[in-house]
């Protein structure tokens, strides 16, 4: 019955004009989370905000699943097809709109590559802060889904810090705006704060207005290397003492930035040390921003680091982008978003490191420090055995557990998707998961919006 | 029929020992919108969430109307129970829960007064930066259902940036928990981000967890005047190239301004400049805010300043402050809260004062240029006369026009209310505001959450 209607559709949309894919179906059933796959029934690529609306009619009368892609970068398996039916990917929405430098917005379509952005905003002495490991292949519209943070978030917020206006289209076909270039805005629901890490479960982003910020003129990066994984965690804290604004707080953990070191084939300084801080300044003049790196540097040395110095700020940012990567070419990894009260992020790594001992497996910690959002990747670097299959799930489900008893998220960045639905339970309670339901329901009521995702099996 | 039910309810509330008023309900029938009064039927002041939930419970069951009620202090008519029912004032759930320093968070119920929240946070070198005239008296509960932003916003942004967890309470008594202590959280629905800006249309907000930053240790103040209303509004945009981290840019006009002077009898320099800018320079260092002064002083001149010199701090924002106020009190007025793309505040105006011009009545205009958000007072000096009466109502709905031609909002942090809610067609497609209602009717299919409001009459 959905074969006949998925043609029926594909042919239908080809008529239009509407990009559908033939063939190579099968990389639209993969995202970047671990091994999990499901085939699309059909992959639709449209070009602009009336195609959308073709399709998200078609899907409402059919009654067919919708599953938006951005990038297929996303760790929680948010764009997988689950369901199968249409797989809706953006990537041919890849259009900067527009470079508002006098008002500083940019007003972007969802298929816009990170760093594409990045690379024109740039060109006007203008930056969008928001940056991360997979900028070079991660979609706008996947940061806006599931509200990307990464590393400039410690001073600038995540994604919903830069977005004040989106167009969205909702199964069906409507297409609803909410907000603009307005730095205040009190008229209405916030529709599209709502649909900021909403994970495609309530309509398709087709639009975004965000802010930009000027362009720093100076930008240094500090490497400090610490002999006890626990005093860099909290020299991590300290230095945000200082008031300075430091645009990147980042902690790794040293057998994680091995695992990066390796890969690359590069080599940071401090090979003996527990883990490393990598800290950056940012600022408009030369002398203001070379006050505060020897603020900061004092601070670090203050708060127990072995050694401070200014690092190449590309050598070090590659290695800390590489250690995901790194961790996803090995045998097996299962890779954790915690985060916590920044205060409690030390607590949560020494329990990280605890839980792995005792089921005698390995972890290795990294992330953004300055916000309690860490990454936390269990692995295994030799062939997966029966110890790793036995206690890989209730590792990570004790993570979880102890995350939310230091009043953390089960996820900071990454999204629910499918990895982490059946966890919602341990963060919200039933009447709050319900609240979001109704939501979901009064937008979506035969649930066509990427099923499968945010909620626990058999629900909403 | 209703009243029986509210004494019943009044009744059984006394039982479980809640508070509800047995007299001076008069003032909860007002807030500070003009000349708006509904009265309402009974007042009830809950201390805890335990006591919301029981009256949320009650209203729903016997289908009562629902009225929730910070400080007093809307501009919107939010407050006014227009269909009488029960005013659900949150004075006395004023506790500050805590202050994690540590942290850096606040945890308060929404009776807190803005400025008892910043003197304790001030007490621990931290600051909650939201600021505004109101602030001796509005509650964080209005300011969280406006999204109140005031003149630090340009640097901080407006009362959303920094909320990070909500506690509140739906219709029927549910209660749902979203967000902590948390700089990233993707884990389901923000459901905060959506209560915020509702008006107490969707719920009761029992608890918010805030982000606090560090206190700045200097502050300086620099007022520039200017013999052009247009060059002041240019330069307002000017002085944001320098990179410096300037926590306040605000713009008045010299009749605005000349206003609160006569109502406090004090006297700010330039008495006959068209226009003066009031820019707020904050840091943790002499120097550097020094050198930040130097450089913004420079700019302001070369945009055309006639003078800059530094200003005694609470004269200036004394008269900053007491310009609304002073509005007030003249025998007639017309608040208009717009919002505009930055660049275009200049054109918006000049675009008053055509309005005004034509229309033989008198405007004044006064606010956050740093933010595109000015205040535009259509006022009567002398008794009201017909001329008044016929223009203002066309001159009102000429000005919000003209701000949406300028791809504005109609309200940048004063809320909807009642007053604004028949130009929503203005802002808003019939999708955005039928999707903004089909959320509202999820939780609250009776329409019994401050009904009336946000929404054009008849609906939702």
């Amino acid at each position: 019955m959905e074969r006949m209607a998925l043609d029926a559709i594909a042919e239908h949309l080809r008529s239009l004009d509407i990009d559908v894919l033939h063939e190579d179906l099968e990389q639209y059933g993969r995202d970047e989370t671990m091994d999990l796959f499901a085939p699309a029934g059909i992959v639709v690529r449209p070009r602009s905000t009336p195609e959308v609306v073709e399709v998200m009619r078609l899907a409402q009368q059919e009654r067919i699943p919708v599953t938006p892609r951005g990038g297929g970068t996303g760790k929680a398996g948010g764009a997988i097809p689950v369901q199968g039916g249409i797989v809706l990917s953006l990537e041919k929405m890849n259009r900067i709109k527009e470079i508002d430098a006098s008002n500083r917005y940019a007003v972007v379509e969802p298929g816009v590559i990170l760093w594409d952005l990045h690379a024109a905003c740039e060109e006007q002495k203008l930056w969008y802060p928001v940056d991360m490991s997979s900028g070079g292949s991660c979609l706008i519209g996947g940061n806006l889904a599931c509200d990307a943070g990464g590393e400039r978030a410690v001073k600038y917020g995540t994604t919903r810090a830069q977005v004040t206006g989106i167009e969205a289209v909702l199964m069906g076909g409507r297409v609803i705006r909410s907000g603009g270039k307005l730095a205040k805005n009190s008229a209405g629901y916030a529709l599209h704060h709502l649909l900021v890490g909403s994970e495609g479960t309530l309509g398709v982003i087709t639009e975004a207005t965000i802010k930009l910020v000027p362009l720093p003129t100076h930008r240094r990066t500090l490497l400090a290397a610490f002999s006890s994984m626990d005093t860099a965690a909290q020299a991590a804290l300290e230095v945000e003492r200082c008031g300075a604004t430091l645009s990147a707080v980042e902690f790794i953990e040293r057998a994680a930035a091995a695992l990066a070191e390796e890969m690359l084939k590069v080599q940071l300084p401090h090979s003996d040390a527990a883990a490393l801080l990598l800290i950056e300044i940012e600022g408009f003049s030369e002398a203001r921003t070379q006050d505060e790196i020897e603020q900061v540097g004092t601070l670090l040395l203050d708060a127990g680091a072995d050694d401070v110095e200014l690092a190449p700020r590309e050598k070090v940012w590659g290695v800390r982008h590489a250690v995901a990567e790194a961790t996803k070419m090995l045998p097996a990894y299962s890779a954790c978003d915690t985060v916590v009260p920044r205060r409690s992020m030390p607590k949560l790594v020494s329990r990280a490191h605890g839980i792995a001992r005792r089921r005698g497996i390995e972890v290795v910690c990294f992330g953004h420090a300055g916000d309690g959002n860490i990454h936390i990747d269990f692995i295994k670097r030799k062939e997966v055995d029966a110890n790793w299959d036995q206690q890989i799930g209730p590792a990570v489900r004790e993570l979880l557990k102890a995350t939310i008893e230091l009043q953390g998220s089960i996820t900071a960045e990454h999204g629910v998707g499918i990895l982490r639905r059946e966890d919602m339970p341990l963060q919200f309670d039933e009447d709050t998961l319900n609240a979001m339901k109704e939501i979901k329901r009064a937008w979506d009521p035969d649930n066509l919006m990427n099923p499968g995702k945010v909620f626990p099996e058999g629900t909403p």
